[in-house]
């Protein structure tokens, strides 16, 4: 029997009861608005007979490409709720990939922000018969896309019911969401959450070892809600009754500044670059007060030594954090500042791993040969991940195959050490990993000790066909002033790296390209140098 | 598919992969012994060779009669890890009732503490054939009890092999203990817990908003092991990798501060009499130091304004928590001292309370009619309980029927009140409520006022038939000295209750008798009373 206690409707229903006077603080068009849980879970009951108007069935895509405010929430909990499927649709990918994504999920009905309807449009589109209906977050002003009508989200509620709605109870394998991976490689690949698998993710996050979620909180997501579902706060914060602070499309540092001075925010979730410009705001101005962060969540990709040092200046508590989709994400939650009685120096090195595997994952560091690598923080291998929110397929797609075992493990391509502690460092993507001269060369350490460079804003490198050593590292790097040469770059790695490390050219360019999801595009980066070669 | 993700064997092969160096710290025989993780694990894989050794199969029933120590603690992992089924008997019982007990379950070993022999001799002869293996935990000295072979713990570890111990792979569902309900009223009753119960209990006693328990915790339960598996404690102290004090048989309260400064415990978990002994005992030593603490857990009775106060006095952060033998235990956790902005004595009101269900746990609150009172700290219902960790039936027992429906609520038998902000008051056992003149008075909440006499050191009301009202409620008061009268305790009540909950006698008592799990023992009282009413 499929039970059906691990389902989120039943951690929606608790939070409406238990903190009717909780509360939702979202930034719409530049305007803060405040929500109770009552008002808000009276919206998604609202929300909820429109979906059924609209002929949405338990099972059915419902799509978002929104950002991160409250009409966008009670899209994630009204679907969940009534069984349709969240699909979250990130917006800084193309009109095509849109196209795709929303083709292979099969969407029957796409909420979006004004701002990204090209995007919209292109989902429609790619949907056959294309009677797919749009609703427009934004309440006024729409013009309708190519000639297809689009509904208003504020219209669209005030016409319905205000009666409570009666959602079904399904099992726990029920899927809530599906997300499709980044595509660093290949077109985007989908997965599939389970009720069970998000309702235990959500609780993990609760747990007092990794965030700590609770009631107390007030938190502020400022990963996008279209990334792997802002890295599962939203249901979270539900889950634990929490106050949510949602930021908006494209927030300014200045803006997150203001949010957590207003709203006294204890735990945000941001990517470094945000991280490092938050801090800019903050060193700025004396007078701001962030002190009432408990937890500073910085993930999506990897923490430098740099940020570190300025976060421990600014006295916020910046923790490490890994995940990605295929994991719901969270999977390592790196060291606290005060855990360990060593030296500020061997503290932050270790604050610079990623971190433990979280309570309820299984995992393997797997080396070539297939067996298990030493816990002794240099040996390498591939991080296999298993468990109730780990993914075990792509569904409907052959790449499933080389990603996921028939037991049920997940081969994530990220190449790791973990030391005697269980601490796990991320070494670099199976695919970025450069192999030069028979000997790994780990692109990510090279690009940090380019960026502890006092004039280096940032660096990426990446590997580049060598006739004699196979691969070698190329650097491409963002430098602020135009005095500082290769030679000064290369003696600053002579004293951090192995000789063979230091790349072969330093390419100067004014940004490094960057994914949708804000990793560095590595294969542009090879792209780049590819032409660079041939035209010399 | 039943799966296997949510298997107490995960969070065992966690803890000892992640926490090798963390300790637990026994008191046996009056002395200390601490073993790490690591040992613990080694010794917990010999206890596996041995319970094969023994002939033990998966579904067999693994039974202890023992205090809290790390041998105790290693049967509870060894048993369950095995796919057998840990049994834990209550050694405060009658022979005849651990006799019918050892019967019902079918245990097929026996493992026991020296100074309960006799109960381990019962539970033997009560098996059919009485060739059950008896498993002494004391290491030297046993007597063979009635002719019967007894094994030597530490010699049945010291003769198997080091070797790992391969641990079977088993769904979720599986069955990981049974225990006994305790029999306030007829004979004991059993529930079974799925290994996907117990780890959901452990992780949602991890949770910020419960008791938080994380692996910074040194965690000291007071509580023993043969009563709900220490309210989950060590089940989920070893999945968060926390440090235990497991303080031995029948600990003094002068041992328990001991092990507090020790250890620098930061989470016991205990009954208020045992509480009430400890605060006597840091009061009359102002040299103790027990700031260690962050979490006082108080259940298994009804926490008293006075030893609220006296907490409050001592800094100590004494928390309410409530749970039942079919609850795994915990369902609901009170509020801590800093959670409001009401003065000391409004916020000791809110304190009393039992508190608020814990995530994971549905509940209703049902009247007479069977509808769902309202939230308003006045209106009394049954709790009815439903969940992951809920028990669903008494397997095999027809008293099932009356306990538990058909869409999986347990009825609780406990009348509640619950105020606007959820927080749940027991008002008293159904059985226990008293009705006076159609009108309901809660003995729970007459004993509380008399204990608030300076001079009553303990007070148990009980109802007791009056031909005119029905019902009349009678105190039975254990009185500090001889000068109080009874016109001095109906004074006291006269400002405390409604004229008609004042008792209509005060029955002086050296003791009130207590059940075998410390609670007053409500049966015992009523048949007192008869006694006199008899007599005059």
């Amino acid at each position: 029997m499929d039970r059906d206690q691990l389902h989120l409707g039943r951690t929606y229903a608790r939070a409406r009861s238990f903190f009717p006077d909780q509360t939702v603080h979202s930034v719409v068009d530049g305007e803060q608005q405040t929500l109770t849980y009552r008002d808000l879970f009276a919206r998604v009951d609202r929300l909820a007979h429109a979906l059924r108007e609209l002929g949405v069935q338990p099972g059915d895509r419902v799509a978002t490409l929104g950002w991160n405010h409250h009409r966008h929430l009670e899209v994630y909990l009204a679907a969940t709720w009534t069984g349709a499927v969240l699909h979250t649709i990130n917006v800084r990918i193309t009109a095509a990939q849109v196209a795709a994504i929303a083709s292979d999920a099969r969407d029957v009905v796409i909420f979006y922000d004004e701002d990204v309807a090209d995007l919209a449009i292109a989902a429609v589109q790619a949907r056959t018969p294309a009677v797919v209906p749009l609703v427009c977050f934004g309440s006024a002003g729409t013009v309708p896309p190519d000639g297809q009508d689009v509904l208003d989200y504020e219209g669209l509620l005030a016409s319905q019911s205000s009666d409570p709605y009666t959602y079904p109870e399904l099992g726990e394998s029920h899927p809530a969401a599906t997300c499709y991976s980044s595509a660093t490689t290949g077109t985007p690949k989908g997965v599939v959450y389970s009720h069970r698998s998000q309702v235990l993710h959500a609780a993990m996050l609760s747990h007092v070892d990794t965030w700590g979620l609770g009631r107390r909180d007030v938190v502020l997501p400022v990963v996008p809600m279209f990334h792997v579902n802002a890295w599962g706060l939203p249901f979270a914060a539900i889950a634990a009754g929490a106050t949510l602070v949602l930021p908006g499309a494209r927030p300014r540092p200045e803006l997150l500044v203001d949010l957590v001075e207003a709203f006294a925010v204890t735990l945000v979730a941001a990517v470094p670059t945000v991280w490092s410009d938050v801090f800019d705001v903050v060193r700025r101005d004396p007078s701001v007060d962030v002190s009432s962060l408990r937890l500073a969540v910085c993930g999506g990709a990897p923490l430098s030594r740099a940020l570190i040092d300025q976060a421990d200046r600014l006295a916020v508590p910046l923790v490490h954090s890994y995940g990605m989709t295929e994991a719901s994400p969270l999977v390592l939650v790196g060291e606290r500042r005060a855990e360990s009685n060593l030296s500020d120096d061997a503290s932050t090195t270790r604050r610079l791993r990623q971190g433990r595997v979280v309570p309820g994952v299984e995992f393997r560091v797997v080396d070539d040969a297939g067996g298990d690598v030493p816990w002794d923080g240099a040996s390498i291998g591939e991080l296999w991940l298993r468990g109730p929110w780990i993914a075990e397929e792509y569904p409907g797609d052959a790449r499933s195959a080389s990603a996921f075992t028939a037991d049920g493990w997940y081969l994530s391509g990220d190449v790791v050490t973990i030391d005697r502690d269980g601490l796990v460092q991320l070494v670099d993507r199976q695919a970025d990993l450069i192999k030069s001269g028979g000997e790994w060369i780990s692109s990510v350490d090279v690009e940090n000790a380019l960026m502890e460079h006092p004039r280096v804003r940032s660096a990426a490198v990446a590997g580049v066909p060598d006739e004699r050593w196979q691969e070698r590292p190329w650097a491409f790097v963002v430098v602020e002033d135009s005095f500082t040469t290769d030679d000064d770059l290369r003696r600053h790695l002579d004293s951090r790296l192995s000789k063979f490390w230091v790349p072969d050219r330093f390419v100067r360019v004014d940004e490094v390209p960057l994914t949708s999801v804000g990793k560095f595009d590595k294969r542009a980066l090879r792209a780049s140098a590819a032409t660079l070669q041939a035209v010399e």
